[in-house]
């Protein structure tokens, strides 16, 4: 077998995507946009690379070695990451330009490294080699173009050093001249942790849910760290959209966390609205008080009824009188008040003649 | 003392209104807006209601008894809830005309059954009496004004039938002219259990937190009909303001259902927005799709990046095409796709010779 050619699916996070860091579990599911590479034996020492869809092509010797004896004892089954050393070391010998793109950087240095590694680990070393990979998915959307690459990579090289077996195959009826195979669990779970050696390149600290699930298709389920295959999810058809609006994920994160910690009134004003129950009238109070920076939401069951507004001791009383005189203005009838306070009592006065309340004056 | 007076605050709920419904915790604080009673022996057998809120006025003869041997061997600590029967028994006795408010009915009845219960449970009846009742509550606002009102009730006749003591008073600094008593517990729990029996004729299966908010002040943790109370609150100051719009508490709550039960994207899509991870892009992806009833959310980190849109079997195709073909027209990237499907693969073909996918053609 000359040629070895593989393919893994993107993935998308169907819910928890946020959820997740708080502990809560998250859903994702394999995609059938995919990322194929061809590997292919030379008669050289040469790896050339050609990833097109990163605009890199680029020719290397295939005896590099920097990473030392970082995969233990040769066992193939043990993957150590690279170290932030040889990660440095590699880039320097990638042979890649100054201006290389981060995209670039990052999909050398990983296919240096696996490549490196599974070398050692095999009987003898891997060859010279073509590879190709082309993919249907967009990079950096966020839809695991990343962990696809990394999946095949891993399967490929693994394959090469004839660490997983060329498997049985079976015929496709509907693509008719494409053939597909598949690994045993065990072969499976390898080209999992490989391809997770590669994804820790590619992003420091990943989760394992993308390279999980793309290894794997199908759905997952994530939750503090424990990832659980839901076997007999049915093929789901979506339609998925690409705003093209660049975006920091850390920057999100850290937003989140943001207001999670601190406007607790804000956020569940949100959910309740997006459970129907605001109103109009009740988003216009919230609006007004947003204005002045001041936090409310409804209370009780909603959809028309009370707001409240917390007034912090921070809040100038005189935004609390401007917000006021502008509800009354729009007609919302409104109180300055407390809570907290005491439950029944019974009221008394001095001279026991008469003991009610200020304003109270029932007969 | 020939006249007691009682007041109870209204409560407000801080978070959790629909959540609790699903078993998760609510959060209710007592509202320093009250309701006062005052109730004042009288030499005959009259009791002459004056409840100008809810323009009552009333005077009936203070015998009524139709509720048989309900509360138990006279024993004031196990007060039983009014079948029924005997509410509408007491709705006929109460001389109220016929075109008498809810409101109106509701008060005199529930003030006729409890009074009637603490009389039999009292070493002599319960005599004639002067009820007066105002509150600085909106009625029917979900601010708890029904509560106060029956926590008022309770404390106020429990005293008058000295089933609780007058207990100690303590003079008050800031108003002068006011004293005000606080019960021991099993005082003060008991006034809480008969104000339940008030609740329940008022709302039929009151979830317990409006009374006891009311009773014990303070704020209190709700959660699956356990009741918790947070001492050690500080008062805190709100801003209350009053739509005036009027809502059905049943309907919102069986709306909520159904999202709850069908809508998880729609639902989820909400949340991420109002965690501040949205942007106007993807709030338009959503928006085209809605319009053609199809739910769209956010994939991954938000702030941009890539939205789904689930494709149902039932879905019509030309929807589909329609959603597109807006989203296409819009500048929007856009794939209809399966998700769930394989996951890493290796591909062949019959002939070995050249084993790549259709379209996919690196070198």
């Amino acid at each position: 077998m000359r040629r070895i050619t593989v393919s893994a699916p993107g993935k998308v996070i169907l819910h928890g995507e946020h959820a997740v860091v708080y502990g809560k579990k998250a859903l994702a599911a394999s995609l059938n946009l995919r990322t194929y590479m061809s590997v292919t034996k030379r008669g050289d020492n040469l790896i050339n690379l050609h990833f097109p869809d990163i605009e890199l092509k680029l020719s290397l010797p295939c005896g590099i070695d920097v990473s030392g004896n970082n995969t233990k004892n040769g066992d193939v089954t043990s993957p150590i990451p690279a170290s932030d050393d040889v990660i440095e070391t590699l880039k320097k010998l990638s042979g890649l330009d100054v201006d290389a793109s981060q995209s670039q950087t990052l999909a050398v240095v990983s296919f240096l490294y696996v490549y490196t590694e599974i070398s050692k680990a095999s009987k003898s070393p891997l060859p010279g080699i073509d590879v190709g990979v082309q993919s249907e998915l967009p990079i950096g959307a966020g839809l695991g173009s990343s962990a696809s690459y990394s999946v095949c990579l891993a399967a490929a090289l693994l394959q090469l050093g004839s660490h997983i077996n060329e498997s049985k195959f079976s015929s496709n009826t509907e693509t008719d001249t494409l053939y597909q195979s598949s690994w045993t669990h065990n072969e499976t779970e390898l080209i999992k942790k490989w391809s997770y050696i590669s994804e820790k390149i590619m992003h420091g600290n990943p989760s394992g849910v993308d390279n999980s699930v793309t290894t794997f298709g199908g759905a997952i389920e994530f939750r503090k760290g424990n990832i659980t295959n839901l076997s007999q999810m049915p093929e789901i058809k979506i339609l998925l959209v690409n705003t093209k609006v660049p975006r920091s994920t850390k920057t999100l994160v850290s937003n989140v966390r943001t207001k999670y910690d601190k406007e607790l009134i804000d956020i569940n004003q949100g959910l309740l609205r997006t459970l129907g129950v605001s109103h109009s009238r009740l988003d216009r109070v919230c609006e007004v008080t947003a204005a002045l920076g001041l936090h409310a939401k409804l209370t009780g069951a909603g959809g028309g009824g009370c707001a409240f507004c917390l007034i912090t001791p921070g809040t100038p009383k005189a935004d609390v009188k401007e917000v006021m005189s502008q509800l009354r203005a729009e007609g919302f009838e409104c109180w300055k008040t407390n809570i907290c306070g005491q439950g029944v009592i019974r009221h008394w006065t001095h001279s026991e003649h008469y003991n009610i309340p200020p304003g109270f004056l029932p007969e």
